[in-house]
């Protein structure tokens, strides 16, 4: 073997979500034979999220500052907040590009497998910032799993003493391309109660 | 989104194999999750291997010495030296610890399609190291594709060239824990011919 040095990083690589040990020597073969295009960058640009990635301290989300550039943005809705579970269901939704208002990132789903209860989610800063009354409207887009389900009954109880706020959850339905041969009864169900005029 | 520095680290991550763009924006938010346990490590491990990483210049290894380690190892067989494809199929060798001999690296394949001819592969190094004196059989341990077996028979005409030594290729037949019944035909036939006493 190439010594100690390469299997640490293998090692490291294998973490990833994605690489298992296989695909972890190939992507490291595949660094060390790409040096100055891609393996100094990589350690760079890692080294620099180390030193500047930090938690917005009002709705989660992962940034360069603290608040996040989303929680600053001036163009932004204040008085819509979108709460997700992770900071990659905030990415997914910026990237579709259909929300314009603030998030808030919760940090999981309650799971009582898990061990995990109300007081280990971000639910206290949330109802913290529908408190200061700007805040007309809270959509729980929570993954559609048991778990996220789960969460989002139990946010909207607790939400639900402010009554100057709506809280709403995403629709049910079919995927866009998706086909109704291949589809589940849950969501079939679902699409069809919550049919529109065509 | 988090930003342009977090987009870079995103982009980088998406050009390893094994990683396409969702998965790349899974590992860089695991990644920055995990700062202390994983993202400053492998930051660390990049560089090193930036820093440390060289060819072997007799046999085409990837190591921080050079010769390699396996080229300096004064408990290996001399006289049989292996011949790889690339540095990963010199691992999988490795791993296996079925082979004490030395190995040579011919990065890469002979092929029409890409242009590649002998000179862009590593043989005329091996020609050298046979010619030395000291080795009595090169193994083929090329990859049992066209381009592989192409390359084995190019490789094994050079070097038939000097008589003193055995030129020789891995066996075909049954994977282990291969079931006959999924098999391909070329591999069972392979076998077949193969066959030995029980």
């Amino acid at each position: 073997m190439a010594g100690s040095e390469i299997e640490r990083l293998i090692e490291l690589l294998a973490k990833l979500p994605g690489l298992g040990p296989r695909s972890a020597r190939r992507a490291a073969l595949y660094l060390i034979k790409r040096k100055e295009n891609v393996l100094e960058p990589l350690s760079t640009a890692l080294k620099d999220a180390a030193a500047n990635m930090q938690t917005c301290e009002l709705c989660g989300n992962l940034d360069t500052v603290n608040p996040c550039a989303i929680c600053t943005d001036a163009r932004r809705d204040t008085t819509i907040i979108c709460t997700v579970e992770e900071v990659g269901d905030l990415w997914a939704m910026e990237r579709s590009g259909a929300f314009k208002g603030l998030y808030h990132v919760l940090g999981g789903t309650l799971s009582a497998l898990d061990g995990i209860g109300p007081d280990d989610l971000n639910i206290a800063m949330l109802e913290a910032r529908v408190e200061n009354g700007e805040v007309k409207e809270v959509i729980l887009a929570l993954n559609a799993t048991v778990d996220g389900q789960t969460t989002a009954h139990y946010v909207a109880e607790r939400l639900a003493t402010d009554t100057s706020v709506t809280v709403t959850k995403l629709a049910h339905g079919l995927p866009m391309g998706g086909e109704i041969d291949y589809l589940d009864q849950g969501t079939l169900s679902a699409a069809l109660k919550a049919r529109r005029p065509a």
